[in-house]
C-alpha cells in the first residue's frame, strides 16, 4: 500500500543475491584495452597473456663470487686432502659474449653474475678456498652446476609469465623489462561519475552557512582513487526529477559507471530511482538490500552502463560501495578478482547482535593484538569511519559473543603491527 | 686476513641490530612539511594535529525519514492504544536555518537529515505510523532523542580529529572537508635516487645484445612508488670508483635518500662501499647482515642523508629494501609506523630450515586457504618474486615442520580471497 508520505516501498533482496546480480547477471565486460609504455604500467591490469620469448638468464652464470671449475676434478677433495687448481683468468658479468674457456686443472675467478667459462660446470665460493699466488686449494667435492644459475633457470622461453587480468606490481614490471618489453596492452581504467543529490548540499568551494559541504562525494572519490579508477565529481544536483535525469544523462556520456549519492531512500523527495527508471531500459535492476546500514542501495543499467545508487548517509554509502561498486569496478578493470580488501581474523571485544531480517554492516577498529572493537552501532557517522580500520558483517538474527572470532575486511593495514618483523626468535 | 681475490670481509650484524640503527641511531627526522589543497591530500601524511573548530552535525537532525514529535506525548502509546498527532509541516535537510517549531499535539514530517523542529525531541519512522489525512497514529512510546543525530554527535568542537603522522585515507579527507578545511599541512614526500652499478648493465632504452637490462632499478622504483615516495632512476654507473663517487655525490644533491643496487659484495670489483666511505663522515654505518639472501646489504650516512647499498641480486635487494629502506622512507615521510605490509598467519606447506648463523628471507605464495608454499629456495631470481605474494623469515638455525604456523608479510592481498564476503551465515 502506497502512502503519501512514502515515495516507494522497497523489495529487499539479500546481499548475496545483489552481489550475484552485479557479478554475473549484468554481463559486464572489461573496458577496451590500450597500449602503454612499460614505465607507465605499474598498477595497471594486464590486457594480454605474456609469454616469454627468451630464456633468463640467457647464459649459464656464476651465482656467487668464486672460482669456476670442472666439478669432476674435485671428486677426491676433502678436509684432509686438497685439490690444487691453476687460476687462468678473471671473468665479470660484463664479459658475456667473450668466449672464455678452461682446461683440465684450470679455474677462472668469476664475479657473481659472470658468464661461466666453457668447460666449467660449478663455482666454489671464494671463502671456501685457500689462495696461493696463481692457484687455489679446494677442500671439498662440488656437485655439477653447484652455484651456477643455468640458462632459463629464472624464465624459460615459452613460459607463461603473467596472465591477462593480473594487476601489475613492481616485480612484474621488472620482469617484463628483463624480457625487453617496451609497451604493454592493459585494460582501460573505469571512469566513474559521482553525482550528489540534495537541496541541502553545496560544493566545497562554496561558503553558504546554511548548506552542508558535499563531502561524501570526496570520500567516494577517494575510495575510487585508491582502487585506481578515475573518479569525476560532477557536483551537486537539487531534488528535482528533471535536473537529476539531465545530470545522469550527461554523466552516462562521459563515464563508464555512474554513482549517485543520496535521493534513493523512501522519502517523498527521493527521486533518483524515478530518474533511473525514466532514462532507459532496463533501468533499476534491484533497489533495497537486507543490510543495515546500506539498505536503500540500488543498482541499475542504462545504455549498457551500470548506475549505483548509494544512500545519503555516509556509512550506508560506504557499505553499498564495498558490496556493489567494488565488484563492478574490478570487472570493468579486467581484474581477475572480486575482492580488494585484505581480510583478517580477530576476536570480538564485546557482544554484538544483528536484527532479524537485516545483516549488520559494522565498522570496527582492529588492534595490533587482533581484538575487534565495534564502533558505536546505529551511529551512521563519518567520524566512525575515520576511527575504523575495517568492517565486518553480522548475519541477520545472529548474536556473537565477546571473544568470538570474526573476519574483518581491512581498509588500511597501517598500524596493525608495530614491528617490521614477521617472525620471532 | 685480506686476500687479493676478496675486496673486504664483512662484519655481520643481526637484522634487529640493523633495524635498530636505522630506526633509532641514525636520528632521521621527517622532511619539511608543505601546504597542499585538500583535494590533493589523499595518500599524504598529515603534518599537523587537526582539531575540530565546530560541531558535526551543527544542528540536531532527523536520522530517519519520519515524524518529529515530543517523546513525552507518546508515553502512554501501545499496540492497543494509539496516540493521534497532527501534522503541521514538512521539513527537509535544506531547511536548516528556517525556525520550525511544533506545539503539543503536533508533529512535522522530517526527511532523513532534516533539522529537528524546536519543541521536538524524537523521530518516529514513517513505517511505524498510520497515516490519516493530516494526522498520524503512533503505537509505541519513543525515548527522548530516539532517531535524532544530536549536535556534535559525530564530532565535537575541540575534538582531536586526526594526529600528525596519519596517512590520509578517503574518509579522512571527507571529514576534513566537512570541517571546511581547504588546505592542509603535510610532510614532504621523500625523493629517492636509485643508482645501478655494474659494467654489465644497460638502460632499458638501449639495445645491446651483450648487456643486461637494468631492470632491478625498475623493481625498486616501483616498490618506492607503491610507498608513495618519489623515485628517480639515475641510470647505470660502471664499476669505477671515481664514477661511482661522482654519481652518488650528484644524487645526494637532489635526493633525500640514495639507493645503490649492486657493487657492494666482497668481490674485487665491488666498489660502492669504498665510494660511500670516501664521500664523507660517517660513511658506512653497517655493512653485512645475518640474513640470506640480503647478506651484503649496507647502510651509510653522508651529509646527513641516508644511503642504502642493496645487493645486486634481485631477491637480496628486495630483502634489503623491506628491512632497511622501508623504515627509512616511513621515518622521512613522517609516518607514525614502521611497517607497511600487512601480516597474515598461515600454515607451512612443507618443512623449511634456516642455516645456522643466517636468517633465511623466504619468498612464499600464500593460498586462499592460508597455506604457505615456499618458492624454491636458493633461487635468487626475479620470477620467484613474481610468483610470490609475500615473504616470511626463518630465524637462523631453526627448522619449521610442515603445518607449522608462520607469519607472512604480504606484498599484495589481491587474490587471497575469492569472495567479497567476510562472513558466513
Amino acid at each position: 500500500m502506497q502512502r503519501s508520505d512514502q515515495k516507494r516501498v522497497l523489495k529487499l533482496i539479500s546481499v548475496e543475491e545483489g552481489l550475484d546480480i552485479v557479478s554475473n547477471k549484468l554481463n559486464l565486460k572489461p573496458l577496451d584495452s590500450e597500449i602503454v609504455p612499460l614505465y607507465d604500467s605499474l598498477g595497471r591490469v594486464l590486457g594480454e597473456d605474456v609469454i616469454s620469448d627468451q630464456d633468463i638468464p640467457y647464459f649459464d652464470r656464476a651465482a656467487m663470487d668464486g672460482y669456476a671449475l670442472k666439478s669432476k676434478e674435485t671428486k677426491e677433495a676433502s678436509r684432509d686432502k686438497f685439490v690444487r687448481l691453476r687460476i687462468v683468468g678473471k671473468i665479470f658479468p660484463e664479459d658475456f659474449g667473450a668466449k672464455f674457456k678452461i682446461e683440465d686443472g684450470e679455474v677462472a675467478y668469476v664475479a657473481c653474475g659472470a658468464p661461466l667459462p666453457l668447460g666449467a660446470d660449478a663455482v666454489i665460493r671464494v671463502e671456501e678456498t685457500i689462495l696461493l699466488d696463481d692457484e687455489i686449494e679446494v677442500y671439498r667435492p662440488l656437485t655439477p652446476w653447484e652455484n651456477v644459475s643455468k640458462v632459463g633457470e629464472d624464465v624459460k622461453k615459452g613460459n607463461l609469465i603473467l596472465r591477462k587480468g593480473h594487476l601489475l606490481r613492481a616485480q612484474d614490471v621488472g620482469l617484463l623489462a628483463a624480457l625487453k618489453k617496451k609497451d604493454l596492452k592493459v585494460f582501460g581504467k573505469p571512469k566513474v561519475a559521482i553525482i550528489s543529490v540534495g537541496d541541502e548540499l553545496m560544493d566545497l568551494s562554496m561558503n553558504d552557512q546554511d548548506k552542508i559541504v558535499n563531502n561524501y562525494a570526496i570520500v567516494i572519490s577517494g575510495l575510487l582513487s585508491e582502487l585506481k579508477a578515475m573518479p569525476m565529481i560532477l557536483g551537486v544536483v537539487k531534488d528535482d526529477l528533471e535536473e537529476i535525469k539531465k545530470e545522469i544523462d550527461k554523466a552516462l556520456e562521459k563515464a563508464d559507471i555512474v554513482i549517485t549519492i543520496g535521493g534513493c531512500s523512501v522519502g517523498v523527495k527521493d527521486l533518483v530511482p524515478d530518474a533511473v527508471n525514466a532514462l532507459g531500459e532496463p533501468g533499476i535492476i534491484f533497489h533495497g538490500i537486507k543490510m543495515s546500514p546500506g539498505k536503500v542501495t540500488g543498482v541499475g543499467m542504462i545504455k549498457n552502463k551500470p548506475i549505483v545508487m548509494l544512500p545519503g548517509q555516509i556509512v550506508s554509502a560506504v557499505a553499498g560501495f564495498y558490496f556493489f561498486v567494488v565488484p563492478i569496478i574490478n570487472r570493468l578493470s579486467g581484474l581477475d578478482i572480486v575482492q580488494t580488501l585484505p581480510i583478517i581474523e580477530g576476536e570480538l571485544a564485546e557482544e554484538v547482535k544483528a536484527k532479524p531480517g537485516l545483516d549488520t554492516f559494522l565498522l570496527v577498529k582492529v588492534s595490533k593484538e587482533s581484538i575487534v572493537e565495534p564502533l558505536p552501532k546505529g551511529r551512521n557517522v563519518l567520524f566512525n569511519l575515520v576511527k575504523a580500520n575495517g568492517y565486518t558483517v553480522i548475519p541477520s538474527g545472529k548474536a556473537l559473543r565477546k571473544g568470538e572470532k570474526v573476519k574483518v575486511s581491512i581498509f588500511d593495514t597501517k598500524g596493525l603491527t608495530d614491528s617490521i618483523f614477521n617472525y620471532g626468535r
